[in-house]
């Protein structure tokens, strides 16, 4: 999963800084509001608090301190996610029943097991505690995209917080068309810092020519999109997100109510050159149909990641490609139950590259690949352009 | 719906007696526990402590208090039911998702109308606070059925209140059959206080000769119908009770957890004398069968209610009847938006009578009539057997 | 079931009778015609052939004649209906998957059973010939509808007979309102002919006054019902009607396209003075509502049906009651298989009167219970307002 | 879609051969055979008939021959597949409800409509007729994969051909990794004959060094995976494909009945030696991961399909890879309503590569991609092995 790639006492600060994080998103929050759960791909808030305890407390306290107690027992029943390793577990979409423990309980929790680990701190456990740095600022972005989905589904608009979401940086400028590296090019993780597993081997692939958008698709593209009968015109669809799409009535982004959108400052006048954000794939894949474009594939992105004149590569949004989730060559899962991380999910999922402004600093990566099946859309993403040439 | 049947200083002591009942009720539950709502047919507590004082505020206040301001006019559309009339509402499936107002919130909206109501009190709407005093009254049963089916719901298994849902009376006596009236006999309300309006009118009907039993159907005379394959015996079961209970794999009462039963006082130990309860009107039925009997009609129980040799009629559990839930003859409903409130339902639901342990003292009355759907288990119900003879 | 009511050459005719005209009613159809289902409550015409042919095989011949030989032991599998008594079978939805046996070897089958009933005629089993012809004659209307409904889902709106559905008489006259009678009345079938053991036993009910419309609703009176609203206004319906009317997407009766119908003779011209027919019990009780009046109970249509102020009430449309199906005072279901043909069925459905001028003669009773569920449209169903008084 | 590659003379022989190699097909059938649809992803034999001829209807008379003289106006609607610039169409699901016209009607469009094309024959639609030629060997195999799901619903097994399905060749010997090409290779088609315009353009690759597997998973082997627990162990399965195989009881390839197999010439005794098949993508993943091994993806296969030493590429069974259907670099559909071939579906599905038995000869290439969603069973679907080196 990851060498050992950083210091003890920066692990110790990073663990620290990471937990209590945590508990500064959940500030705003409410008993009720860390309990509700508005469908079944989201979870509550208090279930993200908790899970993200629950995997220190498994993989690191359990496994490697000898003579930890458990805080309660029941919790390894509630508070599983997916893992099959670890045994059965509280369903998905009833996660939203847990009104007890209370969201005290669940601090109280948070507080015995970093207390646990910060005293104990296992050296053979180190890669694990990283691991679950990581997997805990995973799920820091998520209980911010659930917690907004809950809250659009309330009539009141309540806000998360007032200055939140304003850092989605505007770049109004036209757009320019980038070469990309093309040609035999490496691309994936070489495993010398942290990284997911499903992020290497580092290796080979042969890119063809090809333009890159130099930066994301605005709010006010987006309406041109709409007003041209984007939402109404098969021919640019992809037949199953045509489909979705009359299905579920999707006529705008998620959170677009006529000129304003709702996020995590409320409702709020939309901004014309702001990057467009919560489409789904499908959507920005026909958006780039009607552009007379296409997404680019997430080797395309990588291998132009650290070009300067792209911009909003990173802290901006997540960003749609044209690749599925599948094993790189050569890739194997981590062993044991954390090696469920990553390797079982890759079907039916597309990949998005980048970041988002509320993804943490400091765990964006050149290779990190997110993924989410195409019709997702209550996540920070955004779309940017690439054309063959 | 109801003639003036209550002096005005009864009726304001009454109204503040109702009001402050469902806030004690409410006590034991913490902001989650009050927004959590475990399925369509179930509301959040906070959802019944605020529609009840929506009803208020809307045909009391509203309606006939002059200048009379509205404490948050979203509220209108979040805590309507289902009147019509009222104009368009928050979807019922969607009301576990309303984190917000905060249960604190709610108590402040009951305060203001409180204070409103018993400050105007106004003659012209004396019956509708009657009538919605009943309603409430209603509510409270609901909020601890709701709230008993959301913790169902939590591994944790938590308890409403440790001493609840001891007031069940065990008759463990052998089963005595008891003649019930036959002939043309009067049923229905007279209208000479208050009752809904699907009580009446009162009204001649005729009764072929039977038999009732003076008990209810008790928890070990259910294990024996179980042990003799009661749910996998097709013979025993109407028809789509049959595939409901195969679709859903009922095979005993909802609450029942092995040698325990779940309840508001949490998980506790069967007693083999109480009453069977939390049964579906199709298990009620092949129950029946199975014993050689049959389900009471719903006029059959009324009247006999009146017998002092039955037992167990009211305060202890709702009894399914053989009845649908119709119109008796020359039914009319009530005017406006509050006439909304039963005649609408009379489709696809029986008849249960008498009352529960749950149901506040004094709203029950020898005509009143519960219905549900043949396939609700999360009430207290139970049944009582009758026969032709 | 039925006593003994009818002598045996009487009662080989009336099989040879039966059995020749269900052959008649299949000549229009193709091997594909009668293999098609259009939904799961609806079964293909060779289906039908084959089920009620597997009821005499297996009632009468296996039960009664020994030394029988089976014509094929999969169809006892395949055509069973839903008599559980009598094992597993071929499951409902999926009859339309049965290209094989072919319409001319269920033909053959029908051969070999009737040359076998013709032959033997046991004695004991002449209760169950009489009630397997009933029981056919009920499947050929059945088949009928079925057959209409399939191909109603036909964009080239074939025709099952040019001449057929011609029959229903059309009464042009102004509504008359008839007294019903009231009191203590007699009603139930008294088993001195054949008869479903739903129709009894006979037994007194109390009616109070009522009156009936001479006629049924038309088409005409139908359209004045659409033209103001009838279907966009909740306060006319039942609320499970309304779910179901916008869930479905309703707004008038199943086969009415624009200003015409389509009928077992395909598309023609709707005559207004015609009785409405294909319309739900909720759209026939909202109607009632609408027009200031009711449905009819099914007590009431029968304690008036002898009466001949009132037409149509056999032998041109069923007509709606506000009647759920539910068993009279006193009734047992049949012993055996057999008895599973009605009892079982009474939940959620409510009960239609009269018959239609698809019902084969001679089967009409003044106390046959017809039954379906408030949402079923493909029968020939309409509706007779009544009124309190 | 396909430059001209094929002489005049040969396109009308084999657009003669083509046309009546589909009534061949459905000699077997009965009017309701060729009327049945068993699902929503097969279709009616008889609509494959006629949608067959639809297209060379629809893109080759109406589009290129003046004064042609349509058969019937209403196909246009009923016959139309997914062809979205064609305008509405009957949906899919509904196909099995035609029971007209009949199959005996569809011969005589075919012959209509195949006198017209070869009176005409207009040079300008020569790449049409080709391509309407490749589309009908589609729907030639994909009507025998329907043909053998409909009879599989019925209880009587009946056989499609005595003789069919013999010709999968079986492969005993034991299993060979031989390697695959490496490093830079040239795959997808060049364009100089017919091709689909999803197998271009040709286009460079890099391939990581991998060995293949000589030939296809056999039954016997496949036994030793149900044996080992393969169908009810999470750690082999992706996490969709557990959830799909849970939700839908599989626990063995589609058609398997104890140690029997059904197939096109009926229920018949199984062969080890031969290839699995009717296995989905999610099964032949988890196979894969059980004997330590992967699914070659799709340019892995094509790169060594011309290598002698590997048996069983063509002819035996579709092969799935582990590679999505998506655009290769370049890609451009075709233009107009005939562009809605493939481009519209690179969404949710896998590609399989090689041909079946039922695949007509001919039409086989190396760069043919094929494409199902990876729950798709029903198609005659195996795997072969390969492997990271």
């Amino acid at each position: 999963m990851a060498t050992q790639t950083i210091a003890a006492d920066a692990l110790v600060h990073h663990f620290a800084a990471t937990r209590a994080r945590t508990l500064v998103l959940a500030e705003p929050l409410s008993d009720a509001d860390a309990t509700g759960q508005s469908m079944p791909d989201a979870s509550p808030a208090k279930w993200h608090l908790a899970h993200t305890t629950w995997f220190f407390e498994t993989f690191v306290l359990r496994d490697h301190v000898p003579g930890y107690h458990v805080f309660d027992p029941a919790y390894h029943y509630l508070f599983n996610s997916y893992y099959d390793g670890e045994g059965d577990r509280h369903a998905r979409p009833q996660r939203g029943m847990l009104t007890r423990p209370s969201l005290d309980d669940i601090r109280a929790y948070r507080a015995h097991v970093d207390a646990a680990v910060l005293a104990a701190f296992p050296d053979a456990a180190r890669n694990l505690i990283e691991l679950g740095c990581e997997h805990e600022a995973q799920h820091q972005e998520l209980l911010l995209t659930d917690i907004l989905h809950l809250f659009a589904q309330n009539p009141l608009a309540p806000a998360y917080r007032a200055e939140a979401g304003q850092s989605i940086s505007a770049v109004a400028e036209p757009l320019n068309w980038i070469d990309g590296p093309s040609g035999v090019v490496e691309v994936g993780h070489d495993n010398a810092s942290f990284a997911f597993d499903c992020e290497g081997p580092r290796h080979k692939t042969y890119l063809a020519p090809h333009v890159l958008a130099h930066r994301l698709v605005t709010n006010a593209e987006w309406e041109a999109f709409i007003e041209d009968g984007g939402y109404s015109r098969p021919e640019l669809w992809l037949s199953e997100g045509w489909a979705w799409a009359r299905g579920e009535s999707i006529s705008s982004p998620l959170y677009w109510r006529d000129d304003n959108a709702f996020g995590l400052n409320g409702l709020h006048s939309r901004k014309p050159a702001e990057p467009v954000t919560h489409v789904s794939h499908y959507e920005a894949d026909a958006y780039a149909r009607w552009a007379g474009a296409r997404l680019p594939t997430e080797l395309e992105w990588e291998a132009a990641a650290s070009d300067p004149r792209l911009s909003q590569m990173f802290g901006s949004l997540w960003q749609w490609t044209g690749s599925a989730y599948l094993p790189y060559p050569g890739y194997r899962p981590a062993p044991g139950a954390v090696g469920e991380y990553n390797g079982k999910f890759m079907s039916g999922q597309m990949v998005l590259r980048g970041s988002s402004f509320a993804t943490p600093l400091g765990t964006s990566r050149l290779t990190t690949r997110n993924f989410f099946p195409p019709t997702a859309r209550w996540q920070f993403s955004g779309l940017r352009l690439a054309k063959d040439v």
